[in-house]
């Protein structure tokens, strides 16, 4: 996760960074995507508080690892300058193209919008962070989703004091990447 | 679906957009993602069998809308160049950074993989689709993934005879795009 430097993103470009994610393809055309923007900073102190207590419980449930995972920098919710939160919409079950055998569809076009966003916020110099961090029913409780809708993504934007040279978790020695050639078959999978 | 001109993707472009999907960001930094190049014409035609079978059963689920769906054009798997199929690796239980609450994030970290593919390729002057129109299990049979392993997109890519002006679903009147600003909401969840 990025350190934020604070400041603030001025609204043509936020709206140009959104532009981007909206411009993202969909299964059957559904734009499954809802973006919340987070202005008030009681709520945004609600959403830390949120982020916070699943940090505990991940570092219970990671055992061995669970100091190590405390070290890290997770989120950069506090020090953000935007603030948004990526919802898959209610009523989804009426959309059938492309997912009946695979209802997962949706979130895989949300995820494609977000990734939007992200290289486009990257190209105008801004860092950005997904955190998955929290109880998905109680941020839809929090922002008065209905029904049927459900939030996968709290999205840090902004000014970053500088970029890492690397992945954050590769540097800090959380994982090792893999490299790519041992990531793609041939005509079936290959056991690497 | 692109209406693919045949042809070929050569294997450095290949590469480079193969690479481009493997810089996507990833919860917990896990990496996901799985690519099968399909380069065996038996097998191609056997994954385009398993599509058309769930075109129609599609068109059934679909009831009213079935002859409409069955004249939209939504695979180009026997004319595209290049035929992939994308997966999520199989131990994918161990993985619980970012993932305790929200299991589905490998998922979206290989879409984020995939938008990568598909921006690369179109600013490469090539074409993609995604199609999601088959059984996961089948597939992952016909490809001998392991246990676990599950096929979530099958990737039809190469050189185009012309791009869509706007998308394709939206032309043929399947549905009709939504506008940005009704999906943005400030602080909660708004009734648009």
């Amino acid at each position: 996760m990025r350190h934020f430097a604070g400041g603030e993103v001025a609204p043509e470009l936020l709206s140009k960074l959104l532009n981007a994610a909206h411009q993202a393809p969909s299964v059957g055309l559904m734009q499954p995507w809802r973006f919340v923007r987070i202005t008030c900073p009681t709520r945004r102190q609600a959403i830390a508080n949120l982020v916070g207590e699943e940090r505990q419980r991940t570092a219970v449930a990671l055992g061995e690892r669970s100091a190590e995972f405390l070290r890290l920098k997770v989120e950069g919710i506090e020090d953000c300058a935007e603030l948004l939160v990526a919802a898959l919409m209610d009523g989804r079950e009426g959309h059938l193209f492309g997912r009946r055998t695979l209802p997962e569809m949706d979130l895989a076009s949300l995820a494609c919008a977000i990734q939007n966003l992200w290289l486009a916020a990257r190209a105008e110099g801004l860092g950005m962070g997904w955190v998955s961090l929290f109880d998905p029913l109680a941020l839809a409780a929090l922002l008065g989703m209905p029904e049927g809708a459900k939030p996968v993504a709290i999205l840090c934007l902004g000014p970053v004091h500088e970029f890492y040279p690397a992945p954050m978790l590769a540097l800090e020695g959380w994982t090792t990447p893999r490299l790519l050639h041992e990531l793609v078959f041939e005509n079936g999978w290959e056991v690497t």
